[in-house]
């Protein structure tokens, strides 16, 4: 970690994704690292690892929330993953426990995460996510999503 | 329980309701237990209330998957009151418990469990409730709900 | 359900026991659902399943609160399978939804369950279980414990 | 972080201790961070905090999974705050994400955890801890719970 103190930013978005997705990924964990913050997620394929790999070439902390109660599933760019043995519920501390979170794409799993940090009022941009009808905050480039959240945080 | 092979049909909506809304989810506790099924829900006020409230004036049976550690938060008509502690992480214990879904408006934590059950593949109809941009079964009345969630599951 | 506001009572053991443990299980489901109270206990097999099997000899109602995420794994004796998904996580859940608790036999799951217990004050009686070395109460029948147990509720 | 695989060590125990067990503690967290490692733990105060704030010292990096929904319950040096939400349920992510455990002293809440550690099979020493009637690793000082944990691993 650079920072003194620094903030958990949570990337959110599918097991599986474009490769598009993954270059926006991989910027945006790239971003956060070297502003200094730690990056949360899943812990998985996709979205998730692309994330990840951005944020340790940046020389950033990772931190990966896992579904399942086996570490082997963390994608190879998780420093420190987290069994949580709780399936999807883990999505809830995943959200509970980022300063702020950027969605990228994804599927039922990350309409949920969504859910959640509407519901705990934290800041969420969203880069080609979900539509629910209410404003979420939009981005359309990494950079523009970081600078977007880290303007409300 | 009347029937010998009870479902657990969820019903999931806010914890503050309005009348009409509140109408419609005592209507729908009752078509349950009328069918011989097993209400599960949050166990808290508003949608979930008017939903149990229902099922018992038609001799049902209803269990509530509460947030928190204290069953005092259910409300008067859960027979069952399973004490998760778990807060909103409870969401997804009752989509994953039931064999189909109705969904009466809502906010964050029904568009959370919206997501789950979209996930895990449960049938479900909404009335009333979030738009999420991929299409959910929707019906307009209690009957037209039921009638469509028994010919899914 | 026999009574107006029966009770949950939980039973706690392994999934895997002894012929023995099994009847004072299948005894203890019987005069919970006796006594009009509702059995809650893991739902799987062993001493979970011979107490849910004892229950419904007697016509009473059994819950299980399930470890995975498919209610194929619940014993045929369970009315109402809650689905968690939380692995051992589940423990918590069944200790805390109970008025009261016996524990039979058990290994390192069920030692988990007692240290809930104890945690949460939650009477529990104890036959052939673990002595952790700090008093809790033991009986040695199945009628002793039940006896026991409702003495203290 | 100094190693470039850290592993990472539970230390359990209870928010209120000893002074002689927080001394205990607070070595142990530093003899986990000298040795390249991450501590985790339950992020609260008593020995989470002794062991954390040992941690500190020596550059370490500490992880608290915290039982609430709010990060302002960590003790002062938690670098990174995980909040559960969970209440005791978060117990078992404590133990299920550790390569090895420490227990010193402790309450109803460790025996949960050493339990836990029993059954997933996680290298397990006490200091100062239950006796649960089946043989555990014991030690009594500082350096020698941390020598035998890492032979162990």
């Amino acid at each position: 970690m650079k920072g003194s103190n620094p903030r958990l930013i949570g990337v959110i978005g599918a097991s599986q994704c474009s490769h598009d997705l993954a270059e926006i990924a991989q910027e945006i964990g790239k971003g956060i690292a070297e502003r200094g913050d730690v990056l949360i997620c899943g812990g998985l394929a996709g979205v998730m690892e692309a994330a990840c790999r951005g944020a340790k070439q940046a020389g950033g902390l990772t931190v990966g929330i896992l579904p399942g109660a086996e570490r082997t599933s963390a994608n190879p760019y998780v420093d420190l993953p987290i069994v949580s043995g709780l399936s999807y519920a883990r999505n809830l501390i995943i959200v509970q426990s980022s300063d702020g979170i950027i969605a990228i794409g994804g599927r039922y799993g990350t309409l949920s995460e969504i859910a959640f940090a509407c519901q705990l009022d934290i800041p969420l941009v969203g880069i080609s996510t979900w539509e629910i009808g209410v404003p979420i905050l939009r981005a359309s480039t990494p950079e523009e999503a970081l600078e977007l959240l880290y303007s409300k945080m």
